[in-house]
């Protein structure tokens, strides 16, 4: 497979780095810096993805528009021809980037991704490899997304080490905002309550403020990004779960207990499927590819690999027995 | 020193076992089975406390009332002379206790205590001395606090290898419901938007989910108990949070920035006392002991050793630059 990759950030360079050995790759960032290093590993530069398979947009989210229109070939607005190769992207967020895809006219060639892996570090210098293993990575499958692209994204994903999982834009914005907007979010507030404890909370916080404000420490700047870009679904999660603390506000002020939140709270992280899961085979020629895909990722299940006939994934059994995977 | 332990769960049992050996202890439980598990580590079980100089009541918070009045000798409500040995205690609210204390007619020898440490196993089975390695330890000292009994206290506890904090019950509180009853009603509201999302969320889930919702794991009714026992200070707290969360969630929907939040949480978890700190010491016949005692508590210090003449601490210098301890 003919690989390039623009943008050489943590991601992207860890992606060319995992694709080089074995796959023809070339690699391009704007920082000749980033160039420079990415040489001395042992990639291979060039400015054009002419005669590539798949183009890897690993570029920050606010450049993102502007490099699909440039991947285009023409203005943002106008409809394109489905030639030239395919294009994916790394975004933390993908209802937005499905729409500057298609108002660049790339709908027919683009298939959304998101890999659910290392954030506290970022730039080509922290890149590694091994950041891949085994990490979910989220590809995008609309109705109207290409089915022999989706496969084709979804073959160098796999070979790269990571989990393919199956969803539509919305349904991941709406996982991403539960998993990874509101956690941040929290952080932050957390973090902020126990400052206000002045010196004395914080000679007293042990483990759970701890856990609680880990990454209330990552850069603002990225956290605003990861939330901001994902306003609706994320206002949507955060109503529900101000109305339970709200709730307990409630009880704690009217003499009642805090317990039924801390009920669900205790189920919901034991709920959790096993480690083991059911391996599950799909032809690439049945009728139903697409909605066997969808539901394989609605259902917690992953692609691990692409042949040419077959997609072969596992789904965890949900026992409800489980633990969280600390 | 003679000291009694009575209840001998998780804290009591490792207090226990960190004294026996160089110093006269006696301890009880409610539980024949504990008491003999007890007995075969070699601790000497006695049902009563006479001639001890100081009894730790290690009980659950819901008894602690009935076993002060016990100790009083009389029913609550009764003042009691000043006799008998000192009180202390382990639970984890001290303005309820405090007044439980009152009430019992203990004020003259009853010392509030609260070790930051090990919640998430229980009972004599799981205790372990080395839970006390330089774990803060508060000791509530109050305007009509009996500061000669306060320090016998403070010995034993810096005997048993960890630091005092020494905090009015009050602000003790206070800072328990910012530092451990709020980050457990967010880690378990957390828990419950993400089961909500559904076996898709949680194959997405990464780091940032797993830290936030470590602690939802604890034992529901361990929960309900810390945050129902502080519902004035932790309603009050969770106010504070809730306009904080109320705020990013209304940018969110107005097409503004959440960055303001991400902002102060990334400076309250950066803003951080250095872990060097600079000793102090304090002479125990010093007319205003029981001001600065509550002065380098109120500045996150914490006491170190406590000598027939001495009180020597340490106060940690407030860099701004720090981190959090993680």
């Amino acid at each position: 497979m003919r690989i390039a990759v623009v943008g050489l950030g943590l991601i992207g360079g860890s992606v060319a780095r995992r694709l080089a050995p074995g796959h023809d790759v070339r690699v391009w960032d704007t920082d000749p810096a980033t160039r420079e290093l990415a040489a001395r590993q042992g990639l291979t530069v060039a400015e054009n993805v002419t005669g590539t398979d798949v183009v890897v947009v690993a570029t920050p989210m606010d450049v993102l528009p502007a490099v699909l229109s440039g991947l285009a070939g023409q203005p943002a607005g106008t409809p394109a021809p489905g030639d030239g190769p395919v294009v994916t992207d790394v975004g933390s967020v993908k209802v937005p980037v499905l729409a500057a895809a298609r108002a660049a006219g790339l709908r027919d060639r683009y298939v959304g991704g998101h890999p659910m892996t290392g954030i506290e570090r970022s730039g080509f210098g922290a890149s590694d490899p091994a950041l891949l293993d085994d990490a979910a990575w989220v590809l995008v499958l609309e109705d109207d997304t290409d089915l022999d692209r989706w496969l084709t994204v979804a073959e160098l994903v796999t070979a790269a080490g990571c989990r393919v999982v199956p969803a539509t834009a919305v349904d991941h914005d709406e996982a991403q905002a539960r998993i990874s907007g509101l956690p941040h979010l929290l952080a932050s507030a957390l973090a902020v309550a126990g400052a206000a404890g002045g010196p004395l909370a914080k000679a007293l916080a042990a483990g759970s403020f701890r856990d609680g404000t880990r990454v209330a420490g990552t850069r603002a700047e990225f956290v605003a990004a990861l939330c901001d870009t994902n306003r609706e679904a994320l206002a949507r999660v955060l109503d529900a779960t101000l109305a339970d603390l709200t709730a307990a506000r409630d009880a704690l002020a009217t003499g009642r207990s805090v317990l039924p939140l801390a009920v669900a709270g205790n189920r919901a992280s034991r709920d959790w499927a096993d480690g083991a899961g059911t391996g599950i085979t799909l032809h690439r020629n049945a009728p139903d590819l697409r909605a066997r895909l969808l539901g394989l990722g609605a259902a917690g299940g992953t692609i691990e690999t692409v042949t040419e006939r077959e997609v072969r994934g596992r789904v965890s059994r949900a026992t409800g027995q489980g633990r969280l995977p600390l």
